[in-house]
């Protein structure tokens, strides 16, 4: 389940720059996005700037720090689309639905009448997510939350 | 997707230990047992001993404790069934599908091979999930766990 850690995996190449993300949320520790596959509307992944493959191998305390966006985002992206609540998911091994080798909290955005979309299923149009990484980033900007 | 703490909820009593469950781990601020309706073998809940309802709602420092026991106990949960990785999943919000308001981690073995059963779905025979634990403990209890 654990192996060394790829530095040229896409989080990475995103946490450099290399290549663009929907950003919603920076700060600097952490780096939040939404998911290209999402499995809801909104569904954004959280990620640390420090190099870990999985839950198992990040320091405690960067994991602490991680969990602490996690729930300071959810609620926000939750109230701003009008969602019911949120599903926290984390993979760990290939054998695990781990498709990107660096650790990632899924929020998933949950409504009771909107089954649930495979993960890593299919590619959302880039506009929608545009248009939605937009909204998100804006509310986010109008609680004092930042995007550095 | 907030609401107050209801101390009969089924987690409670778990913790009261008012009716029973397949324990596999025990500390002095959180308890492990197994799902129910587990969505593969050795499906595990880690909850806290203190009063949370979701992710939102505990303390950060036993949110940090809740987590670093997560990390102890997932791998030994894969090794000890040979298991190819885990995922990690929370519920918070009926409309996400919260259906015990106690927050609660789940640990789910995964195998490629083995398609994930489906979220609070179908009651699991109490023998199996008895062997299972009794497995469990046996694998912690060798590693020192405790089952206090």
């Amino acid at each position: 389940m654990m192996s060394a850690y790829d530095p040229n995996n896409i989080f990475a190449k995103i946490l450099r720059g290399e290549i663009p993300s929907h950003k919603i949320y920076e700060d600097a520790r952490t780096l939040a996005f939404l998911d290209i596959m999402p499995r809801s509307p909104g569904h954004t992944l959280v990620v640390p700037k420090v190099e870990a493959t999985n839950l198992l191998d990040i320091a405690l305390d960067d994991l602490t720090y991680l969990m602490s966006v996690v729930r300071k985002l959810a609620p926000e992206i939750v109230a701003t689309l009008g969602a019911e609540g949120f599903m926290l998911q984390q993979f760990n091994g290939a054998g695990a639905g781990q498709t990107v080798f660096h650790l990632h909290m899924h929020i998933v955005p949950r409504w009771a009448s909107l089954p649930l979309k495979p993960h890593a299923g299919q590619m959302e149009d880039p506009q929608v997510l545009a248009e939605t990484a937009e909204k998100l980033r804006a509310a986010l900007a109008a609680k004092g939350m930042g995007n550095g």
